[in-house]
């Protein structure tokens, strides 16, 4: 039996029948906790309160949901109700849309017995773990010798079931034997860069340093880094993508300075039905995440949880069988 | 007897003496704690640990505790070291300087009396005052009705012992009438824009929106913020300014999207000696400050708590006498 364990979930095979756990990433770096999910309804509050992110693994993790649903006896209405409502879960990642639909929503309903549905899941998870180790590789090849690479939230093996993204190539670059050096933007305000950036660069014995997001500006101006590397969570037709609150403002920044600043992400990620950027919806989050137990209990705040940089501030993006350059 | 009491600032005459009163700025908004400063080693250690911060407020608070000092008996030699011990407790901020230098380091030892340090102190105290008002006012005037306005860390009551510098500018052109909304940005790593700019406008009834600093790209993107005000902790002689981490990062986003962007600062603020921006020395400070016990124990950490703005990105620099504008 094939065992599917990546760094924040784990698909393993019982003789009777699959569990599915997942890395509680709400906890890191201090504790590692695994929960194991029994049902949809579970792997929606898993997502919703970010105990699993990144854009390729929520999409990985809502499919093995699914194959365990169906194992444990869901019909066909049950399932596509349950697809419909981790298809909603969180609303800017495509990935996770997409996954649904190719599971589920898209396929004539008498397809979906329990053994087409647990194989494609894996299926899913198999191609997301090839995807990351594509373009993670193509991703490497840009990155040079001494290069000090800045990176923003999380995009390694905790964002996919693979070695990552932006992280990924980051990781491969660096078991080529490249010297490199990366500064984590610690990314509020959940602090991904932080918690979980730092945990993967040090299990990787990959030299870093972290910083307050407002120090990116002030640590480009000193000369002190040459690329730029993010993951996404949905590129509309046009390049435009979407990521993590704070990308935007980093993109402007690599430019005023010269500095190449690239998107790393599979083409799960991509949204051919979205022509550009404006029509990405930007999910709002809760106050409570921004006031941190900081600032007066009633502040009023604003907290998307991304933004859009436009194809033109993009350098390129690093797709797993080619790098799209602006026009 | 005048007594002088600040937002966060006593000096208050008693028939036994004065008594020095510092809020301390760590606990709020939760806690408002008044301490007491007995001595200048104390006033240096709540300098330091930013119980009092604010580029004027500490060179006045400086000022006060030497008054303090030679009133409970210190001889010449006693006010000259606790001066010089003042003086080099931060270093980025050019007003603590200024306010030594002025009080004690250039004056001929013999002119130190007890009678001399209280008056000049109380002279230092006062023109604070009035230059925060002058630089509020002229501020103001550059707020429109309607206006956006994005500011950084605190420049408020709590950074002088006036009305503020930037967030002065803010809460005048509020007082005129004018209808003004503030966004804030937390200002990480120790968050004077979540506990203090907040804390403030609130007590001034001025409508306003907490960010964390990543967002304030995507918010200017969106074209929700038509002006942004920061103060200074040192202007070198060609208008480069330094000011809290985060501050160059916002000049480069204001250039790019075309908004204004204004330091509002006294005089006590600019170095005539300091030719540049690149002369101005940058306090790092403690790892901790940035992990904040949410990364890896001992994550490496750069911590930088200003940059600088080249005069070349400044719209204008708001003194009390006038605007100074690039060439």
């Amino acid at each position: 039996m094939k065992q599917r364990v990546s760094t924040g979930l784990k698909w393993i095979s019982e003789s009777a029948g699959h569990r599915l756990w997942a890395l509680d990433q709400t906890l890191l770096p201090h504790q590692e906790v695994w929960l194991e999910s029994q049902t949809p309804e579970d792997m929606v509050a898993l997502i919703q309160r970010l105990a699993i992110r990144g854009a390729p693994l929520i999409g990985v993790a809502a499919a093995m949901a699914i194959a365990k649903y169906a194992e444990t006896g869901a019909n066909t209405d049950e399932i596509l109700a349950a697809a419909r409502l981790l298809r909603n879960s969180r609303p800017t990642a495509v990935n996770l849309m997409a996954a649904m639909d190719r599971l589920v929503l898209n396929q004539a309903p008498e397809k979906l017995s329990k053994e087409y549905l647990i194989r494609e899941a894996e299926a899913i998870y198999d191609e997301d773990v090839a995807l990351s180790e594509a373009i993670a590789q193509r991703g490497a090849a840009l990155i040079q010798d001494g290069d000090q690479i800045l990176t923003h939230c999380n995009t390694g093996g905790l964002a996919t079931v693979g070695v990552g993204t932006a992280l990924g190539a980051v990781i491969r670059a660096h078991e080529r034997g490249k010297k490199i050096h990366v500064y984590v933007d610690e990314t509020r305000p959940l602090l991904q860069g932080a918690r979980l950036t730092t945990w993967e660069l040090a299990k990787n014995g990959i030299p870093y340093t972290l910083i307050s997001d407002n120090m990116a500006g002030f640590l480009m101006s000193q000369g002190k880094v040459n690329r730029i590397f993010t993951g996404a969570d949905r590129i509309a037709a046009n390049g435009d993508s979407a990521n993590k609150i704070g990308t935007y403002s980093l993109a402007v920044l690599a430019k005023y300075h010269g500095v190449p600043f690239y998107i790393v992400a599979p083409s799960t990620t991509v949204d051919k039905e979205c022509p550009s950027g404006k029509q990405i919806p930007i999910e709002l989050r809760k106050a409570d995440e921004v006031r941190a137990g900081k600032s007066p209990v009633d502040c009023p705040v604003w907290n998307p949880a991304f933004d859009v940089t436009p194809m033109e501030l993009i350098t390129g993006i690093v797709l797993e069988d080619r790098i799209q350059a602006k026009a």
